[in-house]
């Protein structure tokens, strides 16, 4: 009976060995000409939409799987392609080739008064371990992403959607080989054995520089509970909308339904709506009409269950919870330090929101509330690198080490001081 | 016999409710007027001042006590204050006072077409835990630096400097307390007990952002390996220094012999100086007869030890050796790109030096040696925060993520990102 022990010692080698290639593949990158790594992604484009049949035909296998598993329909539409999908990743791909490379920018130079000259000067990170599930796309996002910033990725993706990520992630290789860059800059999992995970989130004996996990709160849990390297990712994005009794009401509601309803699954989607006490007595009973209206339960304190018959009970719990559903808590607070203070308690550092007409009052609510993302006047849905511009993301962060908010090609890079003398030494 | 678990369950009590009341301070801190952060620091130094007595009589206690320990003459000097100590602390702490504030600044700033205006602003990163061992003057360093950030220290001294490291707190909260700050600001954990050091590993439930090791390679070490939460550390410092064959010999033999020799103790020291193989005969012969009058002792391989007899054969173990004393190893290598490959192979990413007079293989190695620090024409000794220009440091960091190379007072913030909007809202 000991198999899975023998399964196991394979598979540890074979990801030490994955490791040991992304380590040198790495190396090579940190010196490839920017234009190199442009070339590879074109090229991976192109190889892509060549091989959209192949594309499909894994893809129905892994559909065929989850259909007969009896996954949930968010589930297969989550892990399904079809032609325009793999058009939109190509595109995505392409995107990513054209924005500008971050490798050798000078972030900061300056020079000391014994003529020795210091600059600031982005470097790639290392290797980027990715750990995705059911949405095959991760492959070429995170892939592209990672290249673009001069690392090298190793995918795990999750098993439902392995055949999908083996045939993007062979378009990509195609694109590394054409380009001259090495097939190791990207590489993927090839197995779906669950050990994989476990030799990742140890490091790879020091080939992984930092982990980002792509998926939902039971992925992050494991990942941030057991990697011993980095880890960029945030657990839950339960973000707040504020609405200051100095809001314009019309504003207010038009941002207030777009954060919470726009898309209601994605992390910088609004779950609770706190409203000041002080508003003027149309705002509560209009916000919460707006929401019903759009859709959206609404669950809240006894003041909002006054003003509107449809509003449900909120209990405790409710303001701890990221539905991440057409589900919306709703409280009235004690004006904006009330707002800033059950953010504090209840809130996750990711993404949070003001309405006001007040210009004081909004630059409160941006410097005190703790979050990656503070905004003034505008909807929480915006927490997105494409938004922020970018360019694409492979993930947000609540950390406040290196990476916060969204983690773009930028955030992909690490930094290093080169510093050019004439023969200076130091005194005594 | 369950006395030593009692006790260390009274730790784990007291330690957390060190962290607690450091997050609270943190967040006041965070808030705090740069003017209250200036203030407390100068009323620090004056405190300090104002104390000499006190700390001296503390520091004969740790002083008697070492000495009874027979510990060698370099540890007692370590521990070691007078009055000229002192006083050099007390203006340490002034000239962090008056460094600028780096909480609230732009770091970067950009409007996206739909209107919405995007800031990166400097925040403060939250509790910095603070390991240190015989050095007192790190609890008025480590404090000061991580205050003037706007962050809560917790410090924890080797039980060798608990007396006088105590005495050098009191002096901290009555500046702390004068400026109308949180006393628990800057926190010292008030027993020997190495529990503690466990515990602040572990994060403090939460309450630790970042732990700083101040101390020889086994803390370092043992920090590294233990610790929950993130560190801001270097293990070793095996610094190089290389002299291509288009040096200029004057400046060659001037920059490696303080390279080496300034102080032989300090963690920018270089420890192994390569040597063009195609340099001009006479380099080696005056490299090491140099270093050899310098009281130096040379390691060389067998080229090294054909140019002049006092060159000691050296051994593998050489190159992977960081003496921190007056010894150096020496090895001819096949240019700038074997010059690169020894540091890729021996080197710890920290600090690593080329002398040439040819820009375009300076450039060469400042691109491709993977170090926190790369140096041209210039002494390894410069590593250091205050050579940079940072006023001061807690320490040099190896690692790719948040702080690399010395982290200075900006180094210990994190940042947010504020966005300003007239009621954006993200179309489907």
């Amino acid at each position: 009976m000991n198999k899975p022990e023998r399964i196991d010692a394979a598979t540890e080698e074979t990801m030490l060995a994955m490791g040991r290639r992304a380590r040198a593949a790495a190396h090579a990158l940190s010196l490839a000409a920017p234009e190199a790594k442009t070339a590879a992604l074109r090229a991976a484009a192109k190889a892509m939409r060549d091989a959209t049949a192949t594309i499909l035909a894994a893809s129905e296998k892994d559909l065929a799987a989850a259909r007969a598993a009896g996954r949930p329909a968010a589930f297969i539409d989550r892990l399904m392609l079809n032609e325009a999908r793999i058009e939109g990743i190509a595109k995505g791909i392409e995107e990513i080739a054209e924005l500008s490379d971050p490798v050798g920018t000078v972030l900061a130079e300056w020079a000391r008064p014994n003529g020795l000259r210091f600059q600031r000067v982005r470097v790639p990170l290392g290797v980027i371990g990715i750990i995705f599930e059911s949405r095959p796309n991760v492959t070429a996002d995170a892939g592209a992403l990672a290249l673009k910033a001069g690392n090298a990725a190793i995918l795990r993706a999750g098993s439902e959607s392995l055949h999908s990520s083996l045939a993007i992630h062979a378009a990509l290789v195609s694109g590394l080989k054409s380009a001259g860059l090495p097939e190791a800059a990207i590489q993927l999992v090839p197995t779906p054995d669950r050990a994989a995970v476990g030799h990742m989130l140890a490091g790879l004996e020091g080939c992984i520089d930092v982990i980002v996990p792509r998926g939902g709160k039971s992925l992050v849990e494991r990942v941030q509970k057991e990697a011993r390297v980095p880890v960029f990712a945030h657990l839950e994005g339960l973000c707040h909308t504020y609405v200051d009794k100095d809001a314009d009401l019309d504003m207010a509601v038009s941002i207030v339904v777009n954060a919470k309803m726009r898309r209601t699954g994605v992390c910088g989607a609004t779950e609770t709506v706190l409203i000041d006490k002080a508003a003027p007595a149309q705002f509560l009973p209009a916000l919460v009409k707006a929401l019903i209206e759009a859709g959206c339960e609404v669950r809240g304190d006894a003041t909002a269950q006054g003003a509107d018959a449809r509003v449900i009970a909120a209990s405790d719990a409710d303001w701890a919870t990221e539905y991440l559903d057409a589900v919306v808590a709703m409280k009235m607070v004690d004006g904006v330090g009330g707002a800033i203070d059950h953010i504090a308690r209840y809130g996750t550092q990711h993404t949070d929101a003001i309405v006001t007409a007040n210009a004081e009052t909004a630059e409160r609510f941006l410097r005190e509330a703790d979050s990656a993302i503070v905004l003034h006047n505008a909807s929480t849905q915006f927490a997105d690198g494409g938004e922020f511009g970018f360019g694409g993301e492979i993930g947000i962060a609540t950390g406040k080490l290196h990476a916060r908010g969204p983690v773009g090609v930028e955030q992909l890079t690490s930094f290093k001081y080169v510093v050019r003398g004439n023969g200076q030494i130091r005194p005594t």
